[in-house]
């Protein structure tokens, strides 16, 4: 069942540790399949070099296996909270890696200062608010996804073109139309927040980068007008 | 004698280099046999890449060598002293990471700043006194495992709860049931270290995490309703 | 056609990666042959590691491709500006690195606070001015070329004496007489710019150092007094 | 000539780049001969994978060449006026190692913030003052060890107790009673001064050790009452 996809997501949780995002166990990947509306995602507590195409766990809308025999990871439901509010997406990685874990603990967006986030980021990455005591503790993780749904509503933001969050307190998620461009994302998002930081260090409180800017740089790489890598090619990632 | 754990032992030391937690010889690991009340120690300034099952120095309560050739850690009498005031463990590891080293010589004690923090630490890390001159010249080692079990009991903490010190002006000690999950400990201290402190670059004096998030994130690995990982496996490490 | 130089541009670019210059494919290098009048430069979003000589782009004066069947990076035009702004250089490298991209993005120069920057650049290294809005609509490469050359004139700065620039917002561009000597500068420069973040951690608005020091360690190594390395070889780099 | 204290060279030269402690050729190890008052040292500007024993140089106390085909490092009159300051020493290392580096550039001292300094460094590591115009104009490498010695004897420092200096504005230099023990005290030297870079960001001017945690630190591992490392063995590095 979803051989394919769960060969993708297999290959984007093995990814995690190579690109420096995780330590131990502490990210997922899954995929999810739109015509069956099944999600397929990382197993719970195991390390990634142990990991293999049948330990990858299929479940349904609900979060019920129905293939696989261990449990799914713990963040199973924020991730398929995020699928059904974010129709566009058909992949989510989740880390802490330490720069973007770094700017949820600070509780602030990750601002743009720069071409290399205006790349990938059409704007700032937003930071959720705090979660509330009843959310932490009925649903914690389906309402993690309900918080980050309404982080984008609120601020009026397209999944599309910002497609990272800072949960507040917590780390990113990242997300595209493929575990690979979610896994993509996860590393961009690393690097822009590490940048920032340091330019935070060598200029405090600094400037954004100009609207023009940014809207010149995620152009150049997105939607009919982009110019960026070689024609036919997949050139967002 | 006690061939199992002195293996436990070497495991532990030969990973401090992995985890990247070490310079030279500046750390160790041991393990505590309960039933014979005897503990097993890395040699004093050997190499890890020389260590070999062999050179596992195994000391009495009073720190007298029973079995092994070399002389043992530096560090025996705080190990010793750790073991007697903590009945809940049976590992220690004492490494100068770089993050969780520069948080004992700023004196301050590393806060719970988020969920990764959360997982494993039930609050913040505790910082001890800076140790009197009385303690320095005499009975140094002993006194630093005194001091620390003096800031649990201060502080109304419990080890299990929160498996980690570090110690003023010197560097972290880590506990756990078994010298792996010290080892465990140490590596999570050390990233969550390094966390708090870029937090602290991006967000000068962060908030910490609200009490309902830290009961969440900590009770969700650890005790009775722990849902993290495949039941029936070891879960928290 | 200009195979040489082709090979030199191929090696440059796999060396990116090698020196940790760049994430996926942010960064180029390419070479400029001043007889033919013809520019060779890196296929734009290929990865570093499936580089072969045949992807090697050549193109004219105009940016047309007079050789090769990829499209060429998508910074084409700002490297030819450069190479007919300067002519004393026939290499160009331009990567987001870390340190170097932090200090474009704070808008300010790069101060010579060691002898280490000293070494290769003779005062700071300059940061642009912003881009206007038309310059960014329009011909967006080309003008960050004349940014650029506009920066060295005002401030009535040498290229041969300062083989680097920060662009605003943007990232890095550093040249030399070879791919091979704007590598080495990109290296020299994420190195300082590194240092330079360090410095400011240890001592905030830290000062620059001495006229004499400058000169000093700049002119030990290039002129025809220069004394470091071994007579007869390529010493600079 | 020499042989064995060549190879004792070659292998702290080639040492450097394992430690990360330079980029391309940014730092010399040597050693000296008492008995022959010759000293052996690095060949300037050769990259470290390519030296061999044949390519050590040895020079005299006036700084000519004795053996070798090869010029002697820059810095080598700096080296030599340590040998003739400093009695006790017979290996001396000069990096550009970063966050050394960084504190040199910083103008200030390096204090002793944590017992790992302690462990190798009785006090903090001095900074020298700034060198004046016509130090750097005449004999500027002679002058940098004038002015080294200068810092240790106005501070009333011991070159065996403090194995390590911070030149204003360049980089560090550290020494030993051996070529190996000089790139050991480098090696310390860099992480120490990492971490109270570290420290500093979480704890804005943090404190020194007391004098008992200092002197009971340095003590343990120097001099006739050390208890640290096996009996016998070279226990200090």
């Amino acid at each position: 069942m979803l051989e394919s996809l769960k060969r993708e997501v297999l290959e984007a949780n093995q990814a995690l540790p190579e690109y420096n995002l995780v330590t131990f166990t502490w990210g997922n990947a899954s995929g999810y399949d739109r015509d069956s509306e099944l999600m397929v995602i990382k197993p719970s507590g195991v390390t990634y070099g142990d990991l293999t195409l049948e330990d990858m766990v299929v479940v349904n809308g609900n979060g019920d296996v129905v293939e696989g025999s261990l449990s799914p990871s713990s963040d199973t439901a924020t991730h398929l909270y995020l699928y059904h509010a974010f129709p566009e997406i058909s992949g989510i990685v989740h880390t802490h890696s330490p720069w973007a874990t770094s700017w949820s603990q600070s509780g602030k967006d990750l601002p743009a200062l720069g071409t290399t986030h205006a790349d990938y980021f059409h704007g700032a990455v937003p930071c959720t608010r705090e979660m509330r005591k009843e959310e932490v503790e009925t649903d914690y993780e389906m309402e993690t996804g309900k918080v980050i749904a309404e982080t984008f509503k609120t601020n009026h933001l397209a999944p599309a073109a910002i497609p990272a969050v800072l949960v507040h307190g917590h780390a990113p998620f990242t997300w595209g139309t493929s575990p690979r461009e979610a896994l993509y994302h996860a590393v961009v998002l690393e690097e822009t927040a590490k940048m920032a930081a340091y330019t935070n260090m060598i200029q405090p409180s600094p400037a954004e980068i100009s609207p023009h800017l940014l809207d010149k740089h995620f152009l150049r790489k997105h939607g009919s007008n982009a110019y960026y890598g070689q024609s036919g090619k997949e050139n967002k990632v």
